[in-house]
């Protein structure tokens, strides 16, 4: 799971730039939370197209923490890139309360979904290309937002893992004080992913590398010494969240169905 | 192109009910525009579960035609079903607002955002999931908002063009006026979707099914009549917006990358 650093970085950085022009875009648009996943995107799209190139939008909710702006303002100021914040609580709230008694689980994708039409939004005025900054410990797990927080147009660490997340953060240089905060998606107060998950990162990722990586079975799992109920749990959540992963399905009807017999083979080209 | 209608009705019909059956829900939720598309759909849930299971809901905008939502209760009403009215001008209107000389493009998306936002809300409320309502024209023109109209969790009507989801729509005895009305997504006055497009459904899908089911390339579709520049253009079209059709993508650094190589193979399994 060790990261060959100098080499991520590089393919990485090739990508942003690679796939932003391919598009004939110039800039990439991304929301900026404060946290590390989204400081880490913006870190190598900085190095992909400049520090002008890349537009961070803040968007806090009257409900979110200050210390997450504030740290939103502090990646910013590191990377020196541009950050604009778009407050959402004038159309997040009327949403909220034009139902009774929503529950957090529906606050938080409502929330979520709005930072992605605001961020959408943003990318068409700035002619910007979409950022993801979902990692692959949460796009396994299915911790995220489906069309929300999940939605991009690229992402440049939804390959890496949270632990590697944080070991490249380091050597780009990230801010110390966002690398060593608690994970959060600061939905609600005193909200952190490890206290909502269930276990840590290091340890998930650690399981994660193995079944998914390396493709090791149950039997060797348990060999390995991985506790038999944790690795039934995972393995359960990587299934169950599968749809966050994919496309919608369509019912197939036709010789030819978007998403599965069509999907844009090399031989297209009239 | 033609359809075999009944099995057509009763392929969809049993998609509806496993897919939905498959991920423990008994209801579905779509946005109801007062079109045939979201009829259609509608329609095929009504077979697949019962009246009592399928909610529609209603999406208005200030600037919405009255005529669409009359459609759209004309809809429920024909088919016994629950229909909600959600009107999205509380929080859409704070949105446009906030920024300066909006686009109509920016706006229209917008619009389209919203309404997914309050779709996979009242999918979380009602416990059902989200019905997609578009058809296969749209979605290989990439004539649709991303993360907006084409998102959804199941799609019965995706694998069927325009021209077939009017045949079928007759078949399920959806009202004449809807099936007769001008297609339109209704995000600003007398917006039409063929005058927007500039080609009928009717041309463009007899090319559609050529070149994408029949695989034909274009010196066969020349020879069968069809003109260059169509062919080209919507060719163009169908690469241009092939983006809309996929996840995001993922820059690859190990070796079992999501979306690429992480695809759910069958033998997962612990």
């Amino acid at each position: 799971m060790k990261l060959d650093l100098k080499l991520t970085k590089q393919i990485l950085t090739t990508f942003v730039k690679e796939e932003t022009e391919k598009i004939g875009l110039k800039s990439v648009v991304l929301g900026l939370s404060g946290g590390i996943d989204s400081a880490l995107s913006a870190a190598i799209a900085v190095e992909a197209l400049g520090r002008g190139r890349v537009f961070g939008v803040g968007l806090p909710y009257k409900l979110s923490s200050r210390e997450s702006m504030a740290d939103a303002e502090l990646v910013a100021d590191a990377l020196g890139i541009n950050l604009e914040i778009a407050d959402i609580t004038p159309f997040a709230e009327p949403f909220i309360e034009s139902e009774k008694d929503m529950s957090k689980l529906r606050i938080g994708n409502v929330l979520a979904r709005m930072r992605m039409v605001t961020i959408f939004d943003r990318s068409a005025k700035h002619g910007g290309i979409v950022l993801g900054t979902s990692n692959k410990t949460e796009l396994l797990l299915g911790y995220g937002t489906w069309y929300g927080d999940l939605a991009s147009a690229i992402n440049p660490i939804g390959d890496l893992y949270k632990t590697q997340v944080w070991e490249l953060s380091e050597y780009l240089g990230i801010p110390d004080k966002v690398i060593k905060k608690q994970p959060t998606a600061d939905l609600w107060p005193d909200q952190t992913d490890e206290g909502e998950l269930g276990f840590t990162y290091k340890d998930v990722d650690r399981l994660l590398y193995e079944m998914v990586d390396n493709r090791r079975r149950k039997p060797e799992l348990l060999k390995m010494g991985f506790d038999e109920d944790f690795v039934q749990k995972i393995s359960e959540r990587i299934m169950r969240y599968q749809f966050k992963r994919k496309i919608p399905v369509i019912a197939k009807v036709s010789q030819r169905t978007i998403g599965r017999d069509f999907r844009y083979s090399r031989d297209w080209g009239y």
